[in-house]
């Protein structure tokens, strides 16, 4: 693939200044671009590799154009830019036309217009595909589940009975949607197991990563809303309700029953402890567990932050004690005020 | 499915207060259920719920009695009953009949009555597979595993050679039981494998949920006990021997050589590092790592608790210097004493 | 099998005390082995269980000869010598010769000599293999994936499509190489896909786990660096690079762009947050959060230690409150110094 710089800039919807007639043939980073690749400069702390880059051409903002030695697509939000970029250069095979002979579809599917069913897939009775949507190898479909138009299920994805994908939904590699939430009532030393009749409802444009796992619901639907990100090993637990456009970094753990606003960002590693409800508007950082409903939008952590062993160690005995020192400079203090 | 709600008090052995002749069709939650459902009251913080609810019915304790508009069944623990109903309403295909002819099942394997293989599943050499067990699609049993009698494994479970499972052991999609532990000897910068001659060896009525890893042992088995339940995406390392009815929620990573007593409840995303026991009874709350032994039952927790960042990061600039606070405590405390 | 102790001395390069003569018949732990077993005592924690073993022999340093009872390997490192001999005593039946029928292999692959593809398995086109790999049952390899020699990929491993392995690489069940990265650029309130055009390269005598992700980097590889060991279910974001001969334990979650040094350690359910580099030689603790770059090499923990629940609620409350603690702490040593 080679696109013309002056054509980029069209296609980007940004000024252009250098050599429009410059062919570029695929991305690169400031630091290992080559002749022929754009670039692209976003945070600041990378400013540095801008006099140095050998990529011919760089997508920038206003405020670098005159540090840049090569031609240069001035954006707004050179990142936003950079991401439209990639999708220019971006050459996948498509999926195989048709069922593969070694998937196992069951009579009573409905297929829409060049659906694609890859290999050792199973689809299972009462599964309906949506048209232009891609199975990939190795999946297992569902009895009655319904999957809008263009999804695509990359490889080895599971969908439990009945769960609804909407519109352009893509699930990567071994993700598990719809299985048992974990539900038990514990009848003196027994555990009597909950039934799931409820089911996993997801939206449109929704992208789920690898390895995650989100379950069905009781009795309601487990709702993943418009827009929402989900990235690789991420669990979701029963009845959870996330709002649209909410972002979800790897490994987050969502308990049972939480409810997360819109355009929230649960940040890698993070958790939520079951049946609370985070506003709108919050971010959570790495790792960190909302053990509490959040009423207000801004950001939010717990943890200590990372120190050498050596001081963890006095630190926690500290902490550990934190209650009976803060008793003691109680103590000092009245007895100060006294004197 | 119909049943008069008398009957559904005799088969749940509870007190029926109300319309006994009425029909109930399904389960609903308090808020969302229609005529025709029978809800549950069990948490007090959803008692607001009551009097608004559509329920024809609601399983309730006899504190509520008086406040529940709808029929009602009277119950010691509502939320066991509730647990019990959900069996009576569920209603899930049952796995079809024999081999699938897309599965690969081995000449030398012994298989019970009425056991179920699903589509592309493998079944290896020397395996044996009790009555009544269903084997879903897509899965591996590895050669000389023995499953016992009405085990369900879902959909794409991968078991390793030798793996035994006790009787009705149902495993969720993804889950993978008796991959080599993580074990190295370093010998300078470089690692000696630990080759694994343990296995995994699981109770009668354990679940297991979906992407969940548990190693198999390297001299003796890694053992799960009866009646315990684990969640999704749970990581239980080489050796651990895990007591009966023990819970394991979602994500937490378990280490190498733990043994974890009976009726213990590990929280979500909890964690405890290797050769450590775990007394009897003991809960770890969610997030919380376990960083040695426990002799003692209760519940122990980690951690700090999330707060706005802006506060968090003040915080922890005075958490990491804690130990010089202390000794400027004493220090204060000496110089008082003195005056 | 059975080899003889003498003949046993010899092949482990180490010095025997006792009856050469004795066959050993397989590895077992002090307190479990029986007659015809070989122990190992590395952990002095173990050290009280030498008197009433039942091991045959037992490996074990100079320090503890006097006090075995048994016959003995004198070795300087016992756990490494107990690594060799698990491979010495490590039965396990090779993969089947060939490709397994039910295997849908594309016609445009390379296969080199003795690979084995097993059941189920989906190998796309472009794909090479190299000699003696093994490719086990319900794996997919994308297309132009290259696998160097001697590989192992247990069972339902997914590599995405240009992933490359070097040579004598190991991967257990159901772990995902090579999705894509989870990469939004913002614009408003959407979210615009980044494409991957990067992929995953992986060195040589590498070993990764089950269930474990790494995703495929921007626009340069993920590299993961030789000798490196990752256990089961870890996350590793896009374009991060690891050094050679680091360990990785169970459940880490590594966010993008992170440089990981040589012969570093991080911690099971460890995390690193995105853009930072650790050094060469950096021991990270369990379920600790690396939240900035670490320039010395050393030991570094987060968190608190885990406490009764009662207690550690009280300390957390103080924790909150730390910074006005200080401030008041500050006061009181102010006024104190006035008088």
């Amino acid at each position: 693939m080679r696109i013309k710089l002056s054509r980029l800039a069209e296609l980007l919807d940004v000024e252009l200044e250098g050599d429009g007639e410059c062919e570029i043939v695929g991305l690169g980073a400031l630091a290992s671009a080559v002749p022929g690749q754009l670039s692209f400069l976003s945070n600041p702390a990378y400013a540095g590799q801008l006099a140095g880059t050998r990529a011919s051409a760089v997508i920038i903002g206003e405020k670098f154009r005159a540090s840049c030695p090569a031609s240069k697509l001035i954006s707004l939000d050179p990142y936003v830019t950079f991401a439209r970029a990639t999708a220019l250069f971006h050459v996948e095979a498509g999926p195989p036309a048709g069922i593969h002979p070694a998937a196992a579809v069951h009579e009573e599917v409905r297929l829409g217009k060049d659906v694609s069913i890859g290999a050792n897939s199973v689809i299972e009775a009462g599964a309906a595909i949506g048209a232009g949507s891609a199975i990939g190898p190795g999946c297992v479909i569902g009895a009655g589940c319904e999957i809008g138009p263009r999804c695509q299920l990359r490889r080895a994805v599971v969908l439990y009975p009945g769960v609804r994908l909407g519109r352009n939904v893509q699930i990567d590699a071994n993700s598990v949607i719809g299985a048992d939430g974990f539900g038990y009532a514990f009848d003196g030393g027994k555990s009597v197991k909950i039934h799931h009749g409820g089911s996993v409802r997801i939206g449109d444009d929704v992208d789920i990563g690898a390895g995650t796992t989100i379950d069905r619901g009781v009795m309601d639907d487990t709702v993943i809303g418009n827009g929402v990100k989900i990235d690789n090993q991420v669990q979701i637990g029963h009845n959870c309700v996330i709002g649209d456009h909410t972002v979800i970094c790897g490994c987050a753990a969502i308990a049972g029953s939480v409810v997360i606003g819109r355009h929230c960002v649960m940040g890698g590693a993070s958790g939520a402890v079951g049946h609370i409800t985070i506003a709108d508007g919050v971010e959570v950082s790495a790792m960190s567990l909302v053990s509490r409903s959040i009423a207000e939008p801004g950001r939010y952590s717990s943890g200590t932050g990372h120190m050498k062993t050596s001081r963890w160690k006095r630190v926690i005995t500290r902490f550990q004690e934190l209650d009976e020192m803060a008793l003691r400079l109680q103590g000092l203090e009245k007895r100060f005020k006294k004197d």
